[in-house]
């Protein structure tokens, strides 16, 4: 059961009330997650913790749970990364085969204190430890994920990973960040010319393209490889550009944010599990995809760490999801003009 | 003539088509826009001009003769007011009855700097001039106006134009800034209090409150009086607070802002326009007021001025709405989250 993400077993259930094939398409059904796996401390003006569960991958990995897929992760941890720690994420299904422990390594360790506005940090410290030496390995039972979401990392480790992948029809999500473009620009590059989505947020964009406009830097971002690009706004919601069209989505508001941590990668997590098991990934896919992944960040901000996205409920995500809806849409129609 | 707005021609050929009633029905759609009419110098990193018209109340007014409306303006002109300018408005149709000629006085003056990423501002220069000693005085064929926009101005001036109107069903919109928060908090109360509608945005709803969340200014600002409350967010768009439901809006995405002067005052008076011709003010027809607004909002930043919303066609304004649904709406049933 370990390569079954959660709910697999109700899944199991129906599937074998049904027929082989059945079956055979929902195991088919794989998601693969490269990323960090890191402890952090954080502050905010409310409160403060020292070392909880974190990396983008644990986030991404974790909100990936919530649909009837197999999530298979590859990461890098010390030996000082809690047992219990591993075990929350393979209890929910995550395979964790490609989750290398370093003897003798420490985990990736991020500490950072968040400012007033809740949308500004500084970073306090940063110990890359065992992430130093990250030479990322795909088990085979997942080189064939239809979806994988590279996060993000040194390109030169981002490209180790796609070469080994099956170059058939998988969907690749790439994060990056400001780091690796100020620095690695030429490897960054020749990884975003190998993806199918980028998401990263309006700063990135702007730096990666040095367009103000956002439209204008998707457009030169499409130009590089991607088919898709999402711009991600923070408390502004995110953009989606692709097949010439442009998507425009609000972010859910919260009444209270309490930790911003990990909320990209919720959204990805949550974006890149809907992908998973959807027929067939277009413009139109995509869309509810980053409103879903919305709303995965939404849950994440509402408590320290990983704790709100790993207790959330599959009636809580519909709800809002619907709430999102009506939060949005409004009634037009050839006549309401008048003008 | 005079005192209809643009289209006016058409609209009564078709309504003396039809009866009497229509016509008076017609006649009887009126706003009244008070506020500030003044010369603008505008510099942004890509053009610069000296002296142009502008002023709250012209972009309001200018924005609603897309409707069929009558349209009155109070405001406050020196005798440097040119009278091309002057004509710019009636011959749309926008009465002038109530806008004061001071004689021996200068127009009002502004003149600011937008720097590079076009959201921020800085005010080089301010000159009150006729506006100092503005004494508004509402003509009294606008006193039953359905739909009143109080523009930007002293909180007792607001209060003494409030004063004027028939008590009975008008819907006020009121418009404010950081320094009458900051200097005349007490007055603007007061106003507040009087108001159906207030339009501010989101760093003056955060110093109206001291609530950093939206959601929760919004409450303590419909607790102040207002049953409805707009917080505009610039280029991310703008939220519709009132009857316990949110409307979330991105804004119109624009490939290159030219300038950004007037775009939160066309967003009104496009807003306003709307509502003086629907048949019931209600959430429903305030989203798609909001809708209208910004795309209002999205022509005038395309040119310097008053230019874009002088020129932009009923067509294009028809096109961009339904763009905006394109935009934001997406496709969502019971069965497509699929957890």
């Amino acid at each position: 059961m370990n390569s079954l993400c959660k709910k697999s077993k109700k899944q199991l259930q129906i599937v074998f009330k049904g027929n082989e094939r059945s079956l055979f398409l929902y195991m088919n059904k794989k998601l693969l997650v490269v990323g960090t796996m890191a402890y952090d401390a954080i502050e905010t003006p409310f409160n403060k913790v020292d070392r909880i569960l974190g990396g983008a991958a644990t986030y991404i990995a974790l909100a990936s749970t919530k649909f009837s897929i197999n999530c298979g992760l590859v990461s890098v941890i010390g030996d000082d990364f809690a047992t219990t720690d591993l075990e929350k994420l393979t209890n929910l299904g995550i395979d964790a085969t490609g989750v290398e422990k370093v003897a003798g390594g420490k985990t990736f360790f991020w500490s950072g204190r968040y400012h007033d506005d809740m949308n500004t940090r500084t970073t306090l410290d940063t110990q890359l430890n065992v992430l130093e030496n990250f030479t990322p390995k795909v088990p085979e039972t997942f080189k064939d994920s239809q979806v994988v979401v590279i996060g993000n990392l040194h390109p030169s480790v981002q490209k180790m990973t796609l070469e080994q992948l099956d170059s058939s029809k998988r969907f690749v999500l790439l994060d990056s960040m400001n780091f690796w473009m100020e620095h690695f620009r030429e490897e960054l590059d020749e990884v975003i010319a190998m993806v199918d989505l980028i998401s990263i947020n309006d700063e990135e964009a702007q730096l990666l393209t040095g367009e103000y406009s956002l439209t204008k830097a998707a457009a030169k971002i499409q130009a590089m490889g991607p088919k898709y690009v999402i711009i991600k706004k923070g408390e502004h919601g995110a953009q989606l550009y692709g097949e010439g069209k442009v998507f425009i989505a609000s972010a859910y508001p919260i009444d209270q944010v309490v930790d911003p941590t990990g909320a990209g990668d919720s959204f990805a997590g949550g974006l890149a599990g809907f992908l998973t098991q959807v027929d067939s990934i277009d413009f139109d896919s995509l869309k509810q995809a980053l409103v879903v992944g919305s709303v995965f960040a939404s849950f994440t901000v509402e408590a320290f760490g990983v704790e709100a996205i790993e207790k959330v409920q599959n009636t809580e995500l519909e709800k809002r999801i619907l709430d999102f809806r009506a939060l949005t849409h409004f009634n037009w129609n050839d006549k309401t003009l008048n003008l």
